[in-house]
């Protein structure tokens, strides 16, 4: 079974969240900049959300590149990574409308480990049709990074309900520890 | 003429589909966890159609994968598939705004049958292209999987008037049933 | 230059103009049957232009799959047509929300003419692309076709006046006319 | 690694982004002509943007297609490029619903100013990963028109506060100026 198909699809999906997120930015009936003003929180939960799903774009791409084959385990554990993206929107919007507020952002952390897990069985489900001793079992590993991201995640909840700002300063160290490229796998590509 | 287009509107329709559903899931104005309890049986209908579309997906891409041609009956049988489930946003949102109320707990099901007959029809229009003796023939056989589908769906909708739960379970039970990937074709294809 | 982004991102614009469309389908806050009521002109000018779109992705598939070369032209003169497709959800809403009367009719036909006109270009720029001998220029000739439905939406412009079901009557007709696939390219390909 | 999947991914959300700017275009709930008048300046606005992103999509088609390899830094590139033109339908529909007044067509041009920064960046990553005597450096040279654009958009500004048209005069210079097709790139094609 061809994986052009699953890239095509995820890539679709990946697209369609990225970009309906931008709706959540109400357009203001007025038209000096100060009408803007309310909209800042919404615009930086919008940046995070951006970032977070340009990651996991990015190391989708990375990952799928390096594997031959997929199977109808495969195409399940993508679409349960889609299921937990596809609530990013809704979770970024609820972030952003109520400025930064305990709840949503704690929810906000959740669904993104759960995301996070959802990606770890995908790349195991990738391995074990793929074999232990491919190219992506070598360059993921115990994918220490994929598991320390989570637990991050899992620390930010208890700390939203003392500070918000906390979680999402972890969430920002999160995504940056992600925005340098997976260089295990450009570097066994490279091999 | 080429499948590959065919896949890739495909792709992009049901990508789309699945996608916008989370679009009914309205941002609370307040930020405590009690926002999110009316949002409940919205979240549901989203999952349930969520691995539904999923399905289809999935059954689509490996009936397309075991094809060799596509013509102008296949495209048409491929666009009225993608109609009834381009109606299953609607259905999911009704029913879940209206707490799994008897009428659109029936309706839901009533699209999802026509989407049963809609890929019906696209199988044997894919098997009257590429010949009774194809790889497909051989693997769908009498589908008698999609048709049970489709009675289900059709038992489910005097039930929902009796009780919308009992609906709701048969069309679990449908769901539950696809969850496992078409072995049937990836047989075929091992041999 | 290689004609497949093209077809992707026209397969991309195409599958986001047929789906939204449905999004114009207000979920209503009542459970009964009788909520669906006045949805029902909605819901026809859904099916009506789901068609419509339907025709133009079957006939731009078509016809791209039996071009070789395209060049900056051509990807202006898709981007033209994509323009005016881009326009449909808009007028079928209006035309929905409005039970068919007479402007929104009116309307609905220009738009789909200029859509005409702006796929008689495309067809034009791929045939001067790839030469008056090719492939492409044989299966079209004078693409009467084409140029019979721009005149039949214009003769229904001064009859939306008169009725606006004459008017609906000829832009059924017009899609009638296309759903059988082009047959011309299906025939020059298969000699 | 393949360049396939950013074009795909790339596709995909320019797709969206160029569809989803007419869901601006309210449907009016009247049926006659006047309606359509408040969705004068509205469609204006809609018209300059699809302009602008259909000519992002047919450079960025350009580009690509005369390289041959991409890396990590190039698909953050990408994606930080997709970031600004993802902004595009809101500072449309604010410069839109607000009648091209003052601040909103000034945003509008900052917005356009850093995806065409973003453009420059994503052509400088190509050109670093491909090499300094590849075909796209060649083409691009020291890619006056893109700067040039920028500065034009940098110049505006100012302007918004003279008069809007002043500044939307220059934006529909710099569209008019790239509406011509990357000559550059199909010249050294053809070498």
């Amino acid at each position: 079974m061809t994986k052009g198909r699953l890239e095509a699809f995820s890539d679709g999906v990946i697209a369609i969240i990225i970009t309906i997120m931008v709706l959540e930015l109400a357009v203001p009936h007025e038209g000096d900049l100060r009408a803007l003003i309310p909209l800042i929180p919404i615009f930086l939960s919008y940046v995070l959300s951006f970032v977070n799903i340009g990651i996991y774009w990015n190391n989708h791409h990375h990952m799928l590149n390096i594997v031959q084959r997929v199977d109808g385990r495969v195409l399940w554990a993508n679409i349960h990574l889609l299921f937990w993206l596809s609530l990013v929107p809704f979770t970024t919007a609820w972030m952003g409308e109520n400025n930064f507020s305990t709840w949503p952002v704690a929810i906000y952390g959740v669904v993104l480990a759960f995301a996070g897990v959802a990606y770890y069985i995908l790349a195991r489900s990738l391995i074990a049709t793929n074999g232990r001793d491919s190219a992506l079992a070598a360059a993921v590993g115990s994918d220490r990074k994929g598991l320390l991201s989570v637990v991050i995640y899992l620390v930010a909840l208890p700390f939203a309900f003392v500070s918000a700002w906390i979680a999402c300063a972890l969430y920002v160290l999160v995504a940056a520890m992600w925005l340098v490229p997976d260089r295990r796998i450009e570097k066994t590509l490279r091999q």
